[in-house]
């Protein structure tokens, strides 16, 4: 049996990771966190805090893709359009919502404390169900296809553990990659190319890496197929054999 | 007088990116580059080692922006898609040019050890122009408003020390952060867009920390006007001190 592909995208929403003040960490966490899952991520995009690029983006990836993960913008701040944007994007109405609003009066103990800035975190479009937050306890939420989270990273971590049981995944693609050291990539192209061209179900990706010691390859080889992967594995040991180069399995990830 | 805001988008290229393996720090390294000279990144993409995908996504932002930076694809190996995909996307064709082999032969000591492999990377489209590699050689080029680079960051880098004299940037936008301690943004949230509400000029942003000593806020105010920017780094003290915060200013950075 061949599962299916499920393929997601991801949007990150912030003005800091477009200015360079903020190094994103989200799109990595997100693709370790559904690889496992049978997920891939196939794009991503980065865009500012403003209402019209974030509906534009919304509407092209929920639309090519099986599930599609945005982050940040959902905080209490004039500058987090997120939940408002992709309201906007569904054609659904928003308001504050009132299993949210309970949420945040539990968390700021008591309705006294929950002023107008705190209460647009309870603002959660018409038909959504909520993600849980055990960080901070305002909550992200679903629409759709499309997942609504926090972008600070702890927060965005912890939105994660509430979204494996809503994902129908499909073939888990796992790899395998090997470490060669004193290898340059036009010494192994054409053998990494007739390795592609023979193994159609396989992806061999050749990543060079240099440090203070010396410099070297890592050969990555993806599949869905267990066996492939094995094979492709040990044909990747092989090439590099070939070329006189000490290599070595260095991880198998998903 | 006022400058014109000038625009840029980043698309990084690669499976690697998407799939979790690689953490991106090309984005922030572009943005940072780019600012003093004028330009502002205004979105960024990530897209797999797809022709069709590369094609698309170049075509998208190079009519939407200034300037298109591209990351990755440009090495020896068959997943290095991109000279192909850009010359695609302006429908330039695209071959070995004896500028660019004449860099490679001389960097590996004459044309027997230039394989066809090693060659590909001197395929560059039809009227682009060459942009200097000082690290491992294999240049970079550019197509009309695009600047296709490598992906390993070191050699990144090095390429952009061959960009600036071709970029023509527009207004510089600063910034000023405030940090402050034990400040939650819900308590500054009303105060903070009452301040973007009166200078229109100014983009305030709200970025929360948390460490293990305790919490608080990064506060940012982005400008191209340094008279506006330095009221706002004002305003933005006052409007924690009144919250009984210590705040300090504690970078100005492009």
């Amino acid at each position: 049996m061949t599962l299916r592909q499920v393929k997601a995208a991801v949007l990150l929403i912030g003005d800091e990771l477009l200015s360079g003040r903020t190094q994103d960490v989200n799109l990595r966490a997100i693709a370790k966190f559904l690889a496992p899952l049978g997920v891939q991520v196939a794009e991503a995009r980065v865009v500012a805090d403003a209402p019209e690029e974030i509906v534009a983006a919304v509407n092209a990836l929920r639309a090519k893709y099986d599930y599609l993960f945005t982050t940040g913008g959902i905080g209490p701040t004039h500058d987090d359009k997120t939940a408002d944007a992709v309201a906007a994007a569904f054609g659904a109405p928003i308001g504050v919502r009132e299993d949210a609003r309970a949420i945040l009066e539990a968390h700021y103990k008591g309705a006294a404390n929950l002023n107008d800035a705190r209460l647009r975190m309870a603002r959660i479009p018409d038909g959504a169900e909520l993600i849980a937050n055990p960080v901070s306890k305002a909550p992200g939420f679903m629409l759709g296809n499309v997942f609504v989270l926090a972008g600070v990273p702890s927060i965005m971590r912890g939105m994660l553990e509430d979204i494996a049981h809503r994902i129908e995944g499909g073939a888990v693609v796992r790899a395998v990659t090997v470490r060669a050291k004193g290898v340059r990539e036009g010494a192994i192209a054409q053998g990494l190319a007739d390795l592609e061209a023979a193994a159609p179900q396989v992806s061999f990706g050749s990543y060079p890496w240099f440090t203070a010691d010396g410099f070297g390859l890592h050969l990555v080889a993806r599949a869905a197929d267990d066996a492939a992967l094995a094979k492709a594995g040990d044909d990747l040991m092989d090439l590099l054999r070939a070329q006189g180069a000490a290599a070595e399995i260095v991880q198998d990830e998903t």
